[in-house]
């Protein structure tokens, strides 16, 4: 398992890999199906000018040019009409509500499962290409906060069906922290997370002096925010951690009943998932409340594997607002783990059940007969191409994984063999049936 | 339904209609892994010099290129090692298996259902980023025959599972073809092809024209060639009328071998829905037996819907050949037309089966308790985020299609109404299902 792509950055998975795979997508549909959630799929291009409107990310895009088109290849960095690439699924979603809004029932409920590419250089845990799973909710003019609180609680769901190791969603709130820094006198809100997103990468020290140096801090300044970045607690307790502080603001009292919330929820209904950790920040702009990293228990060099949050204006159209909230699975990201270190596995390498096994050449399309019945009954089945030596088409079947194989005699008598015990019994192709447990191919966590 | 896209060629898709799309896709994954095909999924971009291996078609190819890349641009052109979109799932597919030989199980049976980009000037029936589907039996060194007539029966099956107006499969064989060729002494017999390819687009007068002028045949050899390609049979008399001909040829003996195999088993298991169609030839050059294209009935004009066939030599390596046998659907162009022309649809616009409805704010988590009852038996159900009136509740399952709203009382008491009928009955969260029809959203085709 996990070799080395062909291509750097490019992963691509051998039939059983992708059976882990798919296992995740088909777990993730169901869990977000069932809270209500319409799958949308967006073409895999913008407008250069449309990913650029944030600004920051140009270097990671790939624009795209017809290898005929003479003109073509300029224009993808001059022209914002030409096309790229898109670099995650919020941009296009955000466009694609502005586009549809008239035929959209609000607050939209959405899911898209897509991948997305990023030119960064590929390490561990990076790919180039690689598979998104977002959930958003989106409202037209306002969005109650409940859809907050929600979204975690659908995805602590969705994360907790996953075959990986525990996880905790590390929760804060851009109100909390504005409100907190405007209270201290930092006017910058902004600069101060800046800053404090550092804080993993360069350490307490250095993000004291940047706050000094960039944002003209006093060290009293410094240390209160530092000192609010280091508060963690797995209940609401950080509330009164926060109070203790005494920093007075009407936006940190906002932030501190909003995160209560989501905490509390998820320790109500996900025990154990949750941190607040007051020294989240994430990169981007544009949020404006409720922001989420996740971490794998025993793996957090691997990154965040489910990050977003809420953002008042995700799209606008004229003076219409669609505020949302939501969050992004790295499926690549997880799969590319589970893989590389055995997590999980799937029971069986191909779909393939039965093989029907061949007396004489001349019996397949009596063979035909019997794989439509086992597949009318929804067992995936096989028939053996040629009629070789019984000893032959067991040992194909035991190479492609496949658990049982079907023989049927001259005299019209079944019987089917399980190869992995060698048990064999008589059976009617109308009525046998496999162990339910190998009736499809299963994904489970290594003991 | 069928808005124009916002970026022409890259069409997208409404939630209900993703619904559609969503059925198709998983009605072929569904016959495919019954019948023991594998899930892989390629990257999306293969290298230029890859890509234009077979030549012909680079005006087609998306190149790629990093926006921040200086040197990027230029090289997409001049540098094999550049990187694109690839254009169809077969290149990618073969080189997979070269790349991955030693980690397959062979005779491998792959589906592979993804997107593909082509920089065509884009129609009715033809985008610039469409879905394909894809299946192949791909052997080490040979492949029996019968893998041929195998696929052609998962094809009509898969076709046949589908919500779209009747389809007929046209196929032909290439040995048949050729060997005819050979027989009445016309040796460019790839050359012979590429002419009878345009008989639908020009007609037999310019084809036999064709035939003369750049290919040096008599009139006895052009009308010959037509006649053979006018032979068009819904069972295997095919024969007989090519043996009435008068040719002797030992590949056309075995070419008719094999399309009669072919036929007679899709006239067996899928009966009307295949026909000989001597004029088929499918314009890339390396097919080398059969060769299948499929219509849908009444909307001829949109193209083929599913095409391909087997191709000796698929990928080699080294002196190893890898033989295959293969079809290709066409998901857009198939989903395009259901939608555009009403063929099919949903049975309501989400996921979700049930609203709970909230007679208080503070009932929230209790709704949360409700719901999560609901979903653990597999229905799929959301929570009213704020205690609006009732009518107002109703109002948002309506407006989003949700068939059913959940009411609880102040003692505890369960109500669930379908909003449809208007009928309310007593109910509890640990037991209650709506009809099976309701439990998930069903496509089906118009009356």
């Amino acid at each position: 398992m996990a070799r080395n792509a062909s291509l750097s950055g490019f992963p691509e998975w051998l039939p059983e890999e992708r059976l882990v795979e798919l296992h995740v997508l088909d777990t993730l549909r169901n869990v977000f199906e069932l809270h209500g959630f319409s799958s949308i799929e967006t073409r895999a291009v913008e407008t250069v000018g449309q990913l650029l409107r944030k600004g920051e990310i140009d270097k990671e895009v790939y624009g795209l040019s017809r290898l005929q088109d003479d003109d073509g290849e300029a224009s993808a960095k001059s022209d914002p009409q030409a096309l790229a690439l898109h670099f995650d699924l919020t941009v296009p979603f955000a466009r694609y509500v502005v586009e549809n809004a008239g035929h959209l029932a609000f607050p939209f409920r959405r899911y898209q499962i897509q991948k997305v590419w990023r030119g960064e250089r590929p390490q561990e845990g990076r790919a180039r290409e690689f598979t998104q799973a977002d959930i958003d909710v989106v409202g037209d003019g306002d969005l109650p906060f409940r859809y907050d609180v929600e979204i975690a609680l659908v995805i602590a769901e969705a994360l907790g069906a996953l075959p990986i190791p525990d996880f905790r969603l590390r929760i804060n709130n851009r109100k909390l922290a504005e409100g907190f820094y405007r209270g201290i006198g930092l006017a910058d809100t902004a600069g101060v997370l800046r800053s404090i997103d550092k804080l993993e990468k360069i350490g307490a020290a250095k993000v004291a002096e940047l706050l000094k140096a960039e944002l003209g801090a006093t060290d009293e300044q410094a240390q209160k925010a530092l000192q609010l970045a280091g508060i963690r607690t797995e209940d609401t307790s950080f509330v009164a951690q926060v109070r203790a502080l005494g920093v007075q603001d009407d936006l940190l009292e906002e932030g501190l009943t909003e995160l209560e919330q989501v905490v509390a929820a998820v320790v109500q209904r996900a025990p154990g998932k949750v941190v607040a950790d007051l020294s989240i920040a994430r990169g981007l702009d544009y949020y404006t409340g409720t922001v989420v990293e996740t971490v794998l228990v025993g793996h957090e060099q691997l990154g965040s594997i489910c990050s977003g949050g809420r953002y008042d204006a995700l799209a606008s159209k004229g003076n219409r607002k669609f505020p949302g909230v939501g969050l992004s699975i790295g499926v690549t990201r997880l799969v590319s783990r589970i893989l590389s270190q055995d997590l999980a596995k799937a029971s069986r390498s191909v779909p393939t059940a039965v093989l029907v096994a061949l007396s004489a050449d001349e019996s397949w399309s009596a063979a035909q007969d019997v794989a439509a019945q086992l597949r009318s009954r929804g067992i995936a089945t096989e028939v053996a191409a040629k009629a070789e030596k019984f000893g032959k088409q067991i040992k194909y079947a035991d190479r492609r994984g496949i658990p049982f194989v079907w023989f049927t005699d001259d005299d019209g008598a079944h019987q089917v063999k399980d190869i992995r015990t060698g048990e064999q019994v008589a059976a009617e192709p109308e009525s046998w049936a496999p162990p339910s447990a190998d009736l499809r191919v299963q994904v489970s966590t290594r003991a």
